[in-house]
C-alpha cells in the first residue's frame, strides 16, 4: 500500500492528504435540511448529512488527490450511526482508488492492539469464515504503550500489505508536555522516531517501509531532525492550514527524492467555502470551492519544496 | 459518578471490575452455534454470539459487583456490527445499576478530544436537539499528546458528572519503552501522574477526585509511588490474574481508608469455565463458573488488603 501511495503521489503530483473531519456545522444548510427531512434531528439524521457532505467534496476533489484521511472521532461522537457513516465514506473513497488513512490514534496492550489492528486493517475470522470490519488502507496509532501495543498492527500490515502511521510529535500546542521532555540529552520524541526507525526497518516497500510517523507541520526544526532520524518512514504531516503550519515550513519532512511526506489538509479543505478567499463559491457550491482550495493547497506546497 | 462508584465498592465490599472483553473463542460453542444459526458466520453473527455471553455473565455477577469494563477493541474488531454488541452492553449494565467503564483508551488533540468526549461521555447536538451516543459513565483516555488533549475530557466529565481514567503506567511488559524513560531523575510515568493529581485536584467527589488514572499490576513498586503522587486518585489496576498480577501485591495501590484502587480481572472471570479449577462447571454453566470466580477473587483481594 505504501507502494500505491507514493505511485498516486506522483501521478498528481499532489504530495497532500484530504482531511474528512466532517463537523456538523460545516455542512451546509440545505444538505442538514435534507437529512433532518428524512430522518429527523437525531443521530441517524446527522449520520446522513455527515454521509452525504463527504461524498460531495470527494466527488469534487478525487482525481486531484492520492488519498483521504477521515478523523474517526467526528464519526464517533454521533455513535453507531456516525460510524456507519465513517464506514460508508470509506468504501466509497476506496471505489474512487484513493488511499484511505484511517484516523483513529489507536493503542492498547498486545491482545486489545490485536483487535484494533483486524477491525481496521485486517480480516477477523468467525467459524468457518473471514470477514473485515472497517478495512482501511493505513492507521495512525498511539506509540504510549511501547513495542507490544505496537507489534499487533505491524504483523496485520505485513500480512495485509498495508501500513501505520506511529503519533511521534503530534501538531497540538501541549504536545510538548510529555512528548519534548529530555531524556539522557535528547526528547523523548526522538527515542519514540528511533523506535518508528527501528520498526520499520524489515517492513520495506520499494523505497519507504510502511510503518510511517506522524510529526506535525507546526514543529518544523523537530520535523528536521526527525526526517534524518527515520530516513525510510513516510512523515504523515498534520497542521498545516488551519492549525497554523505554513507550506514554507514543510521543507524540512521531505526526502531529497522529493518524496517521504504527506500533508494533510482538514477542516482548510472540507469547509474552504467557509473562508473569505471561497466565499464566492457559495453555500450550494461548497464542493467547487473545495477543489479550489485543493488546487491552491498543491500549488502552495510545491512551490514551497520547489517542484 | 465518582461518588456512586465509591458507594457501590462499599456495598458489594467489592473493590474490583469485571473486564467485558469478550473474544470468540471465550464463548462456549453452544451460544456460537444459535448465533450463527439465525445470523450465519458474519459480523452480525459474531456480536448476536458477544451481546447473549456478555448478558449470561451479567445476570450472573451484576449483584456481586461495582462497575464493568467492556473493552471497545473487543467489539470494534466486527465492525459496527461488534459496536452495536458494545452499545447493547453498556445499555444493559446500567440497567442492571452497575457502573460503566468505557475502556477505549482514547486521546487526540483539542478538537479531536472534545469529539470522543461528546461521543463516549456526553450529548451531542443535532439541530435543536441533543442526543447520546456510546455514554458510558467512565472512559480510559491516553495523555500522550498532553493537557490539551485530555482537557475536553475534563470539560464533558465536568458538566455530566462523569469520569476518567488517564493511562499512567500500563500492565504490559514493554510498557517500560517509554514511560519508564527518566527525565531529571524522575520517570515519565512519574510526571504523568503528576499531571492526573493536578488535573483532578478541581474535579472532587466527596472524597476522590473522578479524574483518576490506570496503573498496571504487575508493577507494584510504581503503584507505591504513584498512590502517594496521586493521593486523591481512584486508581484502575489491569493486570490481575491471568496477566501475571497478584493479589498480594495489590495493597499499595490502596489508601489507608481502603479505598482508592479498583482491580479490573477479564479472561479470569469471563472466561472462568476453560480454567481447571472451575471445569467442574462445564461449558453450560460457564455464567455460574464467573459467579464463583467474581467471588473467589472479592475474597483473594479482601484478604489482601487486610478487609
Amino acid at each position: 500500500m505504501i507502494n500505491k501511495l507514493i505511485t498516486k503521489i506522483q501521478k498528481t503530483n499532489a504530495p497532500i492528504v484530504v482531511g474528512l473531519d466532517p463537523m456538523l456545522n460545516y455542512i451546509p444548510k440545505q444538505i442538514q435540511k435534507r437529512a433532518f427531512d428524512e430522518y429527523g434531528e437525531t443521530l441517524e439524521g446527522a449520520a446522513e448529512a455527515i454521509w452525504q457532505y463527504n461524498k460531495e467534496i470527494v466527488d469534487a476533489v478525487y482525481d486531484l488527490i492520492p488519498a483521504v484521511k477521515p478523523q474517526i472521532a467526528m464519526y464517533e461522537q454521533f455513535g453507531i450511526e456516525g460510524l456507519k457513516a465513517f464506514k460508508k465514506t470509506i468504501d466509497y473513497c476506496k471505489q474512487k482508488d484513493l488511499v484511505v488513512i484511517g484516523d483513529i490514534k489507536r493503542g492498547d496492550i498486545g491482545s486489545t492492539s490485536e483487535a484494533y489492528a483486524i477491525g481496521h486493517l485486517g480480516k477477523v475470522t468467525i467459524g468457518s469464515k473471514t470477514c473485515r470490519g472497517f478495512d482501511e488502507d493505513f492507521v495512525t496509532v498511539n506509540p504510549y504503550l511501547g513495542t507490544d501495543g505496537i507489534k499487533p498492527f505491524i504483523d496485520v500490515c505485513k500480512s495485509e500489505k498495508k501500513g501505520l502511521f506511529i503519533l511521534v510529535k503530534t501538531s497540538n500546542q501541549s504536545s510538548g508536555e510529555f512528548q519534548d521532555r529530555f531524556i539522557d540529552g535528547k526528547p523523548l520524541y526522538e527515542y519514540v522516531g528511533e523506535k518508528v526507525a527501528e520498526w520499520g526497518a524489515d517492513c520495506m516497500g520499494d523505497s519507504y517501509s510502511y510503518i510511517g510517523a506522524v510529526v506535525g507541520a507546526t514543529y518544523p526544526e523537530m520535523g528536521k531532525v526527525l526526517r534524518k532520524v527515520m530516513p525510510k518512514s513516510f512523515i504523515l504531516v498534520p497542521g498545516y492550514g488551519a492549525q497554523g503550519g505554513k507550506a514554507s515550513d514543510l521543507l524540512p519532512y521531505f526526502n531529497e527524492d522529493g518524496l517521504g511526506a504527506i500533508i494533510n489538509s482538514s477542516r482548510g479543505i472540507i469547509a474552504a467555502y467557509k473562508q473569505e478567499a471561497y466565499a464566492q463559491f457559495g453555500d450550494a457550491s461548497f464542493a467547487d470551492a473545495s477543489r479550489q482550495a485543493v488546487l491552491d493547497m498543491i500549488k502552495d506546497i510545491n512551490e514551497a519544496i520547489g517542484k
